[in-house]
């Protein structure tokens, strides 16, 4: 029986054997060699022998890039930025499996909720700009918006305290356009809020429409148009851009689901228009480090900006949250400070973390919501194979 | 020890562990589902379930493809044609790793040596319309190719019977273009035969060449029209062309190799322009199905024409070979009657297997000729889930 | 200065010559040399010179077919048949914009109303098997179908002269799923009739949903399965399958639509899945004209069949119609007989046209339902290059 | 009637018509709009209207990158950068004509001679570092370089003042590889000077050849390794690499060429591991941006590095040349200052042009080499679209 016994370990601790396999059929295959093989300069010095087994950043990245395609995940996209400058990027699988297209690096992903800290650099850009007040009534900047009987501010709205519902049925499926972010609004401004603001931290996509309505309201510009000039492009971000159905927008990725035991399937349709500030956005993994490692030093927006972005707010009775305005903080698995937002779409999941003790910022866009997928973990190991680890 | 008994007849134990593994994560995902999901008709009768675990052919097929792909090969496709009509045809991996090009059905790949039954058939066309005699010496069709003190003919050249050399030293990997076939048997007209004529089975892709230039000169038409308008055009095998390296041509693969232990590389350049006839053109595995189907019944050719193709031929001393003309008559490993040709090149190997019995055609084109690959029962397997098995 | 008076609304004289080099240029160089450039044969006869500027049929199609394109249609592919066997195929432009991937043969577009002759293909098979009376009530098999007060027949909704309404409203951009044929039936049938069964020809695509109806009860088959089986797989079309949205299809084109004036766009989603009968299936070119071929002779289908699809029905006063059982027919522009459908979706136009007298089947699918467009004289004027032209 | 004339020349009037049309109608179809349509912020001042006929800076770039596809070649990419932002990039046509793959703005190209100005980085580099002394002679790094009974040094050869001579013969085509640039010295070094040190401009590629000798040495790494590590992944340049042949390497375009009236045509095979440093790297359009924008600064290279580069050596008789230390300066066609080189390979052409008063980079790389083509002039109109022209 001690043939048997080779394979026990398949379906138990299956995951080491997974790997082992896969490593073996495809490593070779599936790793080209975009880097020169360095012959040996003229003359090599008469150094001790490099190690054999030395296994690159990159390398090691591109294994757990394969790991997670592996789990089922027609493609992703994964990048790494130290110091601001981009270190890893690469692409897995297929952006589109219909037509067999290879997700590359500038493929562009659902990022889902990471377009909140998106939108949380306009809000602040307005702030230095004088334009809003963190603490204003909300109805100063979108009358329309019904009295709640408390102040609901901004800065609250931001830190998901004021109270503001989130999806609720089958909201997260919705196909309808709407052209205004002011339109997007009716679909919640009505209900009773979950909370009394400033109580609880209440997590809500819903809030951060009402944030857009707020950026354009304030700056006079279309929300969209604003996100566009003054956070897009004014970063460089050139692969992202609002989820627009109808436009044609290039390597724009398509979208994945699976029900269990069941074959991937095409993501049922949606329209995403109705909450492009707190999900409604398409990014690339490369934008998505630039981004991050320009929200880690003062200069697209100032310190004190940054500073308010990355420190929890508190409940009313003085608790802190782990959310600032419009991102996560908390702490590695390995015990780092990371700042971080994650985002689910139908048909997306993606991932962002910054830590700012190292200048490392990682994340991960894929096509696909369905399970097993990556976790937040898979993302900070890679993102900690390039900390302080010269390349 | 029954256990270790399941796995002992595919290569050894950790193979079935390999396959456990890959299905289990790759299945779901990589078979994409073309086929509606019939739901049930209006009415079901009140019949037995039907069986859960039934697979289909194709299903077989297309896990098998998968495993082939696994061992390392860059891309492949594979096709079934029972009675004449394509039952089967499926693209894997990738036609092109550097711009990740998916290995569609349509994707042209290097036949290498199934050439040979594809020159066989012009060689025919000119028998039947009495252009060609068989058993002439060669050097009526080609008069500039050396006496070599017995008589060769068209015949024992196609049986590989005449003695010819085959490659010798770098011939494999030849960069120069030749821009006439008569060009091309400069290279090795002048050597001395391996044997006397008709006394030894010596495999001889020059000895094809030769061929090619016969028809040359019995047509009246170059070599390579001819084979396009009367052999590949008029078979209707569009995909099925010279491997012209200047030319655009349409889906073309790109070629793979691999040292051992070293991962995939561009396979070395080479010109095959000196051995159209034996190992020059690039097919599908649609179109070698196509041409396999239209060798197992009178009509392209005749009845009398094809018993000749897939009878051995034998030497002076009656002893049968295993080659008729271009094609080799063999077994399947199942033991069953089979015509057959496989094909290696530089960046390719290829497999075109035909079952006179069952009326099945399998072909397994791909773009790598490093190892491990495929085997022949691999390709023969596939070939036999499609037998008698109502699809 | 009036010279420059005809180039001024363009942007200076240079313009148009611009564009004639341009169009010079574009020929050579989107016009891939897949065919080798025969070189002379040994020895060339002493005959009279080639006519320098004689061009192949193929490569007045390529042009024709670039010429559309450039009307601003994103993708088409055209095939063309001579006695069966495809003598040209060719995709041109993109399948997809966003992902730039190329239509190449095998690409699958929205076939519309060509749906419809594929259905009738199926109806006739089961009038052959004896379980479908073309005269029989049509409540013999869809006894769920109200009684209209006269006598509805499959021969009469066969030919639209049962007075079955069509598409009203947005209909035609429909986004509910349908599981079953049935279900489809309630969006039409208890609304009156257009015109009393039998005195009028009015095209419905409702019809031919009530006939899959019929097929799936008379066969006891599902009807996609029972097409799947038995009309699409059963002729070898490979690439023909109902346009399931959640399936993964391969090869499977995006769609297309442009506004007046405005750029092109995705085209507004919708579910086909109310009409797979008479509008719901995707093919390619070459199917379609291999398809067309197997209808032009007995074999598939017997010969009293086929002539009962292309004999044009009447009306019950004797007014002969242009349509037979799934089949317009009439005239082409330059006088020849054709049987033809074409077949307009949301996202696709395409054509389908057969030349009894001279076996050239000829077909145009494409991925855009904006204007300008092909013609149906477009499609023609390539079906006839073929036309007794040896290749 | 003389205005008929200006069209009598192309093929009656309506061509010209059409191909009017053709272009009004891609410019709208090609263009995919992957900007949001800003709708209206709410309440809109009652401001002046926008005017309608505004093109962007992108839109006209676009319109260009079509004009310069439409000359014939096959596929191109063009970025510009604005203050060392990205703020244009674009791929038109095909990286790959075979398989129809687009030219992406990752795609990598044959960049030719822009691979002087990246070698001449890693030259002054080493000079910061006080490895190399631009006024030793050669031979103190390079001592197997023979004597040529003058002093040649690193300054003159970067120079082009040192007479090496350059290409001869079919030189330009070599298929052979070289393991070390030391190796490939062998090719000219024994040759004769074309003119003393020092008196006269003589362009030579070979000249940098003998400058990575140099970086090699002086350096103690492998000039491919030392470009990879300390140029290439230091700033970021992620496409751009060696053109190694056997390598996999992503996104590498095919390339093209044309003889006179004759199709496009796959390049010649070429191994440009013989000209590393002088013309043997691949990159994108992206990278050589970012790349002249580093270089347009201080950061990267010392200012006083940066002087050297961009101020024109001078011929011993005092006469200045128009280039200096790996760039060409000159006079853009608008009488504007730019630092520039252009890039002809087998295959590709290039040009990367920096406006130092405005910093403005723009870069045009492409798979072609034939005519006619680009030209300088087109690049800088790209370029000088963005110039001080607020997006």
């Amino acid at each position: 029986m001690r043939e048997s016994g080779n394979f026990s370990f398949i379906n138990g601790a299956h995951c080491s054997a997974r790997f082992l396999v896969l490593f073996l059929l495809n490593l070779h295959f599936f790793l080209p060699q975009a880097r020169p093989q360095a012959a040996p300069a003229q003359a090599p010095a008469a150094t001790a022998a490099p190690t054999i087994s030395a296994v690159t950043p990159s390398e090691a990245a591109d294994k757990i890039g394969h790991e997670l395609l592996a789990r089922g995940i027609p493609g992703l996209a994964v990048a790494v930025a130290l110091d601001g400058r981009i270190v890893y990027s690469r692409g897995f699988g297929y952006a589109d499996l219909e037509e067999r297209v290879p997700a590359w690096p500038a493929t562009k992903f659902r990022i889902g909720s990471i377009s909140k800290p998106l939108t949380a650099t306009a809000l602040m850009q307005l702030v230095e700009a004088g334009k809003v007040d963190l603490d204003a009534p909300i109805q100063k900047y979108v009358p329309s918006f019904p009295d709640k009987g408390a102040k609901i501010t901004p800065r609250l709205v931001a830190g998901h305290l004021a109270g503001i519902r989130h999806y609720k049925g089958d909201e997260f499926q919705m196909q309808k356009h709407y052209d205004n972010v002011f339109d997007g609004l009716k679909i919640f401004q009505d209900d009773p809020l979950v909370a009394p603001p400033g109580t609880k931290f209440s997590y809500s996509s819903y809030g951060f429409n009402l944030l857009s309505a707020v950026i354009q309201s304030a700056s006079g510009e279309n929300f969209l148009a604003y996100m566009q000039a003054h956070v897009f492009d004014a970063q460089g971000l050139r692969g992202t851009t609002p989820d627009q159905n109808r436009s044609i927008i290039e390597q724009r990725s398509r979208f994945y689901s699976r029900e269990k035991d069941q074959p991937v399937e095409n993501s049922p349709y949606v329209d995403n228009s109705y909450k492009w500030a707190g999900g409604g956005f398409l990014s690339t993994a490369e934008d998505l480090v630039r981004f991050g490692s320009a929200m880690m030093q003062p200069g697209f927006l100032r310190a004190d900006s940054l500073a308010l972005l990355f420190t929890p707010q508190k409940t009313v009775d003085g608790k802190a949250t782990n959310y600032g305005i419009g991102w996560f903080i908390r702490k590695s698995k390995s015990g780092k400070r990371v700042f971080e937002h994650s985002g689910g779409s139908v048909g997306g999941t993606s991932q962002l973390i910054l830590y700012p003790d190292s200048h490392v910022v990682v994340a991960l866009v894929c096509n696909y919501d369905g399970a097993p997928s990556w976790t937040a973990e898979d993302v900070e190991t890679i993102g900690e194979l390039f900390e302080k680890t010269p390349r």
